[in-house]
């Protein structure tokens, strides 16, 4: 049974395009379940007093693996999502009733893939929910830069609007770095104008806006009271959208950074090297219980889905990091789904209503 | 006397303020000065193929510590500047004879410090030996941040200037990155506006500028045909205008690059896995032999003066390497001086070429 379980992971890194029997499968995907199934549970025994602030001074909170169990605590990203948009929900109360401002978000949406317009759902949705105006601009697939540029314009100019988003991918025919440099540096909540990242990359400046996602792998660690100063952290993966700025926002707080990417020699050597991972690079169960020195604290970004005839939909998601075999190294790990995912809205409401605070000049 | 050599630098290391006998002086410094009298001799007698050319394909040139003499090979940074600052020269004269276009570039100094006024003025005899047009503005120190605007201003309204530097460290009633941030980002010739940072961290982005003395590094181990891609990259010292650029070209050339500063704990340990050093800290003799990977290749940013009597100033540089035991262990070392120092200069009338022939599409 054990042997089952590992070969899941193991197949995924040698080549996790082959095709497994529906047995193994089977047998796997129970596996996972229940470590699904037991999230929720573990982190509301695991962490009674945690007090989900930002910048915890617990920071031996989580410390080493606990020897008793050798299971890694598990982060809970869905839970501290949700306090933090209980929190942006509050400050927006609090907002509106002293100075009448609603804050506001803008999307831009080109084209009909069905991952973006769920993913567009899901902000309007949440944004609802905190009490954030959103704006939506659906254009059509053949839609011309300059009608992207154009709506991207109108909501530059709209005072209603704090934040403006363009949903990627957009179709080939249009440009994607200059849409996103047309977005204004003070609407810019993703965070993605070089602007922002050049900022955040220097000493002493400070980015208007930090990305989403990275934003989120940072504030999940300061809300488990993992201390970040002085300690050994690898990122691996060197996207623009995480990886690079995770790295940029762990050098900030005084980590050893090292990011590891395709070109890496020996990527498993220098991994085992860190006190915190993030791993952000798109490849199912790559990084192994080998690749973690014990009591790591792992964020994985990760959202890979893998064949499951087990499942309605025929796939599972799992992360980069092979779980099953993390939870027995790690002292705390984020589970996918359910951990980093829940975050980048989460960080994109705070965002916005920051961007609505400094426009208004509201503390 | 061996050991009074190293004294020189382990003195410095743990206490480099720490007054030493004028009799450790003497000795001290006269083993430098046989270095130091050594370096051009022996580049030229070790490089009698360099081909100078960007990219050398003969990535062997430097291989591995040469076990016959135990000696790294130098990096002549003297000559390699020269011979850029001919290429400049040449490309300069293609350019008028062919357009009729000289570039130009614009000094603001304020205030009277000495070093300022010295740097100001090598530059411009930099400039004048490569036929750049130099324009100068001084200022007094007493100058309002308004009146420093407006010199800014009128140069990068002026089409005969490409290239704008305002010289640092300004007066302190003078907000340094507010100036900075005014200089126009197509004549930002020392790269240090956040949107050339943001460009340089950026996968697919292209920065109209990298800073100069980041970018002399890069060129050097180009030059020596010192392969980077794969490699591992220490940089130790994470400063805007050196270190942290020095690390996003070495990300950018496919290296894997760790940060090490003031925070890291062990620095000796994970400089010596590296391949590849670049030091920009500041602090004299502060990588010792036994921080260095046999084989590796030093690139040394650091000038700090220390104090000799025997010298006529009174002081005399050295890097942030210690250079007699890092020559015994390294495969190639740039010295101090004669190694980073003359690429700053040469890199800016690179850039300035660059910003000319992108304004008039000349190729």
């Amino acid at each position: 049974m054990t042997k089952m379980i590992l070969s899941d992971c193991s197949s995924s890194t040698t080549s996790r395009l082959l095709p497994l029997t529906s047995h193994k499968f089977l047998r796997i995907s129970h596996s996972r379940n229940v470590h699904f199934s037991l999230i929720p549970s573990i982190s509301r025994v695991s962490f009674p007093s945690l007090s989900l602030r930002p910048h915890a001074s617990s920071s031996t909170l989580i410390s080493a693996k606990m020897a008793a169990d050798s299971v890694a605590k598990i982060i809970d990203g869905k839970s501290v999502a949700r306090q933090i948009r209980e929190e942006v929900a509050a400050e927006i109360t609090r907002m509106k009733e002293a100075i009448g401002v609603i804050p506001g978000l803008a999307v831009i949406l080109v084209g009909d893939r069905k991952d973006s317009a769920t993913y567009v759902r899901n902000k309007k949705k949440a944004c609802e929910a905190a009490g954030i105006n959103s704006y939506e601009v659906h254009l059509p697939e053949t839609s011309t830069e300059e009608e992207v540029l154009n709506s991207i314009s109108k909501f530059n100019e709209d005072p209603s609007v704090h934040g403006i988003l363009v949903q990627l991918p957009l179709p080939s025919h249009i440009n994607e770095e200059k849409m996103l440099n047309a977005v204004g540096i003070e609407k810019d909540v993703d965070g993605f104008h070089p602007l922002n990242i050049g900022r955040l990359a220097m000493r002493g400046r400070e980015p208007l806006f930090v990305p989403c996602t990275p934003k989120g792998c940072i504030e999940l660690l300061h809300r488990y009271g993992v201390q970040i100063k002085g300690k050994k952290a690898v990122v691996i993966g060197r996207s623009n959208i995480v990886g690079m700025p995770a790295a940029l926002l762990l050098q900030r707080e005084d980590a050893t950074v090292t990011i590891v990417h395709s070109r890496t020699k020996n990527p498993e050597a220098i991994t085992k090297e860190a006190d915190i991972i993030i791993s952000a690079v798109g490849q199912a169960n790559m990084v192994r219980g080998s690749w973690i020195k014990p009591g790591a604290v792992i964020i994985d970004v990760g959202i890979n889905p893998i064949d499951d005839p087990e499942s309605a939909r025929g796939y599972r998601l799992v992360g980069d990091v092979c779980y099953e075999e993390a939870v027995t190294v790690a002292s705390a790990i984020t589970p996918v789904p359910g951990g980093v995912g829940p975050m980048t809205i989460a960080m994109l409401l705070s965002n916005t209503l920051s961007s609505a605070k400094r426009v208004h000049g509201f503390h």
